[in-house]
């Protein structure tokens, strides 16, 4: 891992409280890459049991935002961070909670494993949901490692693909609804996927915002709501 | 409006930030009431001019997302807060980022009603949806009072509320199922609510972090991912 130019404190323990919270958030983020792939491969198998331990695996996400929270807040009123640190604070809290979101979507995306699995539907390959799942994993992945690289230019990337998510996310919930209304005595069964489908999108937006915290910490620049052209040229300057 | 008792400081001039940071959240909280109000009514409506107001109304509420931002890390940089004040940035941060979501999702309520517009339904009652709508409406507005007049108690009240509106959105939902099962050509119609509905709950959640933001300004607690019961304790603490 590539380490952050922090801005040069006289107090070496300013550093190992940063440190120490950018090692913390990797680490939630590794949770929570783990609870996507286990509530996923819950969802594709319509696997009960490993669906329940994507939704323990909650509490730990929850714990870990809390604490990083803690970390973050004690840093504020202890160290007056500034410039890079201060924005580099921000970022932090920021990503906290969209991985604690992504966590809630993981949850919602095991609930569905396990009432496909309580109506006794058995595995099914849903080509598209397994599209998307890959994905969308990969866009967490990527906007991780972003984070810990301080990589604008790959952050963009991650937000380049959010556009193919929502197209592919769109024909998913239309080949999905004309399956619905040929045999409506598949709705239940489609509509949990198709609620997955939505959980998966969602991670995505998350992905996205986390590369957005990126942008903002490497470059300064707040590019929510902006263009992808706009952020390219903030990226590239 | 009940005055902050913030920290004393010998800056007028830091007080004055801090009223500002205030108002302009309470600002935005009105604008995005508005525009829930807005969606809604187009929803049950079936009235895409109405919608397309409430879509148009997202860019009012992004605007104000960066510009408290920025207020709240200019703050931050320039006058190092601590106790009673860095709570009230925190609290201001995580609501405006809560707020901007609400936005969001009364995007996508009025995105429902332009579909079923285009599909060319007509206005119809759905007792569900109304309900709902009321009772997430009545929330929002709860947990933003409670946060003018830093109100522990009123948000331990909406808090209260959310396990209602799931459940009422549970039914909801179950009742729509029912009615796409007996009449396969509702579905898409049926699906367009759907979605509405599940913005509304989220709509309701967030309303929930909004007063766990107030419990945790007022109180100095964070009371995310607690039981009622231990959040109603460090209320009335």
């Amino acid at each position: 891992m590539v380490s952050i130019t922090f801005d040069k404190h006289t107090s070496g323990q300013f550093n190992a409280e940063l440190e120490e919270a950018r090692n913390h958030l990797m680490e939630m983020g590794g949770i929570v890459e783990q609870q996507i792939e286990i509530a996923f491969k819950s969802l594709v198998n319509v696997d009960s049991e490993l669906a329940s331990e994507a939704i323990q695996m909650d509490k730990d996400v929850n714990k870990m935002e809390l604490k990083i929270d803690k970390e973050t807040t004690q840093i504020l009123a202890k160290r007056n961070p500034a410039a890079t640190d201060l924005r580099f604070i921000i970022a932090v809290s920021k990503t906290v909670n969209d991985l604690e979101r992504i966590g809630d979507e993981a949850v919602k995306i095991a609930q569905q494993a396990i009432e496909l699995s309580n109506d006794g539907a058995g595995p099914q390959g849903y080509v598209e949901l397994r599209h998307l799942g890959e994905k969308v994993r990969e866009m967490v992945q990527s906007s991780l490692d972003s984070f810990a690289r301080l990589d604008a230019d790959s952050a963009f990337e991650v937000m380049q693909q959010d556009k193919a998510v929502d197209l592919e996310y769109n024909t998913a919930v239309r080949t999905l609804v004309t399956k619905m209304m040929e045999d409506p005595r598949t709705i239940t069964r489609a509509l949990n996927v198709l609620w997955a489908l939505r959980a998966l999108e969602r991670i995505g937006d998350h992905a996205q915002n986390i590369s957005e915290n990126v942008i903002y910490l490497v470059k300064g620049k707040d590019v929510r709501h902006k263009k992808l052209e706009k952020v390219e040229e903030t990226v590239n300057r």
